[in-house]
């Protein structure tokens, strides 16, 4: 006798196979009714759950890995928040892999992910050039760019828009030379708000000098002295464009140890607009990220990559952000 | 003739269970020449690796999962974070679930861990009676302590203590009216806070009036509107006690609003020690957990249950916290 599938069940049941799994795992929305018509046809037809790793990967696992640098960072667990939710709705379980940026750790998980037979992977890689070895599954990468880019969708925000705007702000709020406060490791969403704050400044006639424009951190401990000397090297400097809000905070609190002030002495302009933005005295300027665009794009794309099963051809979407003018950059 | 274990490649190897795992899986560390001589003797051996069900359970699948109620909460992402870090040093993956504090969700997710064979589960939930259904899989519970505490060791930062010592630095810097401000849902760390708060209250002779000591919130948008009622309601109010920072950081922007001042008009204390508390201005006293110090308690208490595979009697290990007095709560 031909052993009972869990396509069978569906079939006679009634309904999807994502949604006998659903029932089976017990995971995301099904009615009671459902649930009892399936678990009915399962002891009639005295079908046996097989978790082996060859049904699964044929049945689909209704699981989806997303690997992420660190989850403390607000932009990436807010929008990975979105994404588990929305998918859960679809009837998948997320598993968050935190790589704290680390190559051997990207590979392990990526590997663990594999074995865990997850249907389709999201990469928001923390390292320089992220490739993926894989041609079986599923992948979409969001935020850092990837190496190759043949067999993935890239989603991610139009960070060049935002830096431009940010910078173009200060401009127009009267500040005649910007600086930008930046991480010394340079992620592609690092070198696209560089490359848009380089442009802001070339359209408004201030040409750029990377010592008396250029500020790199690593959060180290001596960051006022750094600052301190950076300043003192470069007297004209008015403005910061601080390439996320933490070191925006970082220099909120820096600039008052050395006794200036925000916005008089120096306007400031972040990038996330995290919880900080709006707490911190003054409020601060930022960058919104839209996550909930980007997280509905993302899971689309990758369930509509796992359903097909098919190669899409690479594409990069870029959402656009939207500049939160608050007190840090204002005219006083 | 018998079918080559990973215990036999083990025993060939000259290495552990665990190295020939994890040089399997790619995960972990191990040198070269390690990693040469087991693939030498998995050639030698033909042994093939099996990644259905059953052989990884016997065989340990060196990952771990963790429940945790929301990744965007500083408390919690720092823990997580540490956790994985100790788990990777020893060669294991770590899978993480946000559950948006959703008794549905948590379910779905245990179950789905399950299915992927991790070899123990670490569980921060976020419903107000967590049960663990499963016999056969080790747990350890940590910050929100369980409802069946028969197979389970629960690990929690002294959450009773922390709020005491805060109550009572309000009063000893010469608040007579300390009021506590606490969301409305009530984990078990939250009604440790409001236990330890009002036997602080008790000792110093305050006697805890709920109309006139209690502010609940569940950071609604109205919110300065209800503090506004609040206070009018209570005109002896000094000072705050306010269960994480995050609801601090809502009193600072509703408080200023108003027309108050901190510390002056009012002290304010609030709980976890996240950025927020450097970067507010004034900047926020708070009470520090040892997210360190639960991270490794957690993990070596974990691990020794997969490897001795014993039930462990219950126990309860408290991990004391330390109350950091900034400007939000000194004397002026």
């Amino acid at each position: 006798m031909k052993k009972t599938s869990i396509k069978d069940i569906a079939k006679l049941s009634g309904v999807s196979i994502a949604t006998v799994s659903r029932v089976i795992n017990n995971n995301g929305r099904f009615s009671e009714e459902t649930r009892k018509k399936i678990l009915d046809v399962i002891e009639e037809t005295g079908y046996q759950m097989n978790f082996s790793a060859k049904s699964l990967r044929m049945n689909k696992s209704f699981s989806v890995g997303i690997l992420v640098p660190d989850i403390s960072n607000y932009f990436f667990s807010d929008v990975v928040q979105k994404i588990e939710e929305e998918l859960f709705e679809l009837g998948y379980s997320t598993i968050i892999c935190n790589t704290g940026r680390n190559i051997e750790k990207e590979t392990a998980y990526l590997n663990m992910l594999r074995s865990k037979l997850v249907d389709g992977i999201i990469v928001i890689s923390g390292v320089d050039e992220f490739v993926f070895h894989y041609d079986d599954i599923p992948y979409i990468c969001i935020d850092r760019e990837p190496l190759k880019k043949e067999k993935t969708i890239f989603i991610s925000s139009n960070h060049y828009q935002g830096a431009f705007e940010a910078t173009e702000s200060l401009i127009n709020n009267g500040c005649k030379h910007p600086a930008i406060l930046m991480y010394d490791r340079q992620s592609s969403s690092a070198k696209e708000r560089f490359k848009g704050y380089k442009d802001a400044l070339k359209k408004n006639n201030i040409s750029y000098n990377e010592s008396s424009h250029l500020l790199l951190s690593g959060l180290e401990e001596n960051f006022t002295e750094n600052l301190q000397a950076f300043l003192e090297r470069t007297d004209q400097v008015d403005s910061f464009f601080a390439v996320n809000d933490t070191l925006a905070m970082k220099l909120f609190s820096s600039l008052k140890e050395l006794g200036e002030k925000i916005p008089e002495d120096f306007k400031i302009i972040g990038f996330d607009d995290s919880p900080l933005a709006h707490y911190s005295s003054p409020t601060l300027s930022s960058v919104k990220q839209n996550t909930d665009k980007i997280a509905q794009l993302t899971v689309k794309n990758l369930i509509d990559f796992i359903s097909s099963g098919k190669i899409i051809n690479y594409q990069t979407i870029l959402v656009p952000v939207e500049l939160v003018v608050r007190n840090s950059s204002l005219n006083n």
